[in-house]
């Protein structure tokens, strides 16, 4: 089952993907589930009971509609870095036997179709495409062998870097936290509708068109459901909190020359079988010259 | 105006320090005006109005109820590291003149009086005291010189390390995310109760009635104000996000022969003008016995 997030004259809204198109409701309407946060949280067949029932809703044509972050108020968004070996290696960094954790704030977040600003402050706005997991039951000390019950299912990720606040510190979180700089979507795929942990799948980031990044999910150093069990060893995991599972070879900071995003760029992250996140790129004065116009 | 956010029979609360004690209501009485991050996101005079209002309220023997985090959800918890150069000195860092700043998640964090649990996965339980600066007003950037009209209040923080986690990647996440491991409290100061970025204070750590940290908030590397402007350079700050803003020299961590909390421990952080944060230390598995007693 695949859901999309949308707002609609200024309404927020859910639809589920049916043959030929989408159907879904907004928040003003009657029937309307609550968004997809909500209906994790209530947990059971919450999730899928919403999906039949929005099958009767009306058409919604994605084109006259904003698409939103599937979940766009995590409690987490638990960032992965150095996941693929390929990358970790053209980064400089010795690849850990522990999965590096950084965080991103709600505050980064986009979705399908809205613009990745660069910023005023740099001209090193780099891509990362990623798979997404979100966690579907409360985890705490669960196995590897169990993790993958845990998640509710998948989403696709541009984990935009500004890679010279990225090094400022040896902590990367400013050059990840960004306004704008952190899309997500369009969908929510059930796990239901995948294969287990996303196996066999095929992530690439275009930009303008050209592969800039291309890998098997298979390639993760930590696999999903190593991740899901590895954070469950020391914290919490929540309904809804969301695991961006790190990037892999091929960023724009590592090219010679270096690739770095500018106005006017499209950057596509496609996931076999989950579908394809597509983000125009504009710089932060194009975008305030806009808004005042 | 200094305000405690509570729990008594389940019901949230919020409660306003009175000559001699505190007044205040919970969520199920008639008046109870919000908690504490509702009523810095409405803006305006929310804050200064509830707690004048509170003050005709009930009294609360606060020894009675349970005290939380004043708050609880906000949507960032920004946490600075290396902020005190005879910390960074002793950690084997060098000093970056960008602040070094790392994500906690709400799960993290418990309130004055709850215990911070040593995790059965590790025994490298450290301490760290720190001052909380709580914002009160959206801020994109904004500069250093009006960063401070930014500033709600303030709060105490025990920002408990597990060292060996901390450690097992580049980035620190892991090891500052242990379930209760984020003491925050007892009580939330307005900003117009201190002095300007709290400059003149003291901040004492205190493990079993021992100083183990003792610096002024005036050699912080990175004053609140310069934070909040440099936060706000990157991102938008919003309305009840919360930042602490490092910790000075003296931890467990850099000692020899080192010094780990431990169950039965008691660790204080009080800032003078602010507050005393005492929180006892609990081992994992004595806690799973008492919840199964």
């Amino acid at each position: 089952m695949k859901f999309a997030a949308f707002c609609k004259y200024g309404r927020k809204g859910l639809a589920v993907e049916v043959e030929g198109g989408f159907r879904g409701l907004t928040e003003d309407e009657a029937g309307y589930p609550g968004d997809l946060l909500t209906l994790i949280r209530k947990g059971g067949d919450a999730v899928a009971q919403a999906g039949a029932a929005l099958q009767a809703a009306p058409q919604i044509p994605l084109g006259s509609v904003a698409l939103l972050p599937p979940i766009s108020d995590p409690e987490k968004i638990i960032c992965v870095g150095l996941n693929y070996r390929d990358h970790s290696a053209e980064s400089g960094f010795e690849q850990p036997d522990f999965p590096t954790l950084f965080g991103r704030f709600n505050s980064s977040l986009i979705g399908h179709g809205a613009p990745i600003i660069r910023p005023l402050a740099s001209a090193q706005l780099d891509y990362e495409g990623e798979l997404v997991a979100v966690i579907g039951r409360e985890a705490r000390n669960v196995s590897e062998a169990e993790a993958l019950d845990y998640v509710a299912g998948y989403s696709i990720f541009n984990d935009a870097s500004i890679r010279d606040y990225q090094f400022k510190s040896p902590q990367w979180t400013a050059g990840k936290n960004f306004d704008d700089s952190g899309a997500f979507g369009p969908w929510f795929v059930t796990a239901g509708a995948l294969p287990a942990g996303c196996l066999g799948l095929t992530l690439t980031t275009r930009l303008n068109g050209q592969v800039v990044q291309q890998a098997a999910i298979d390639d993760m150093v930590f696999s999903v459901a190593q991740l899901v069990a590895i954070c469950s060893e020391f914290m919490t995991l929540k309904p809804g909190d969301v695991i961006v599972t790190g990037t892999p070879s091929g960023v724009g900071l590592a090219r010679k020359p270096q690739l770095f995003m500018k106005d006017g760029d499209v950057c596509e992250v496609e996931i076999t079988g989950i579908g394809l996140l597509s983000n125009p790129i504009r710089d932060e004065a194009a975008t305030r010259l806009a808004k005042t116009a």
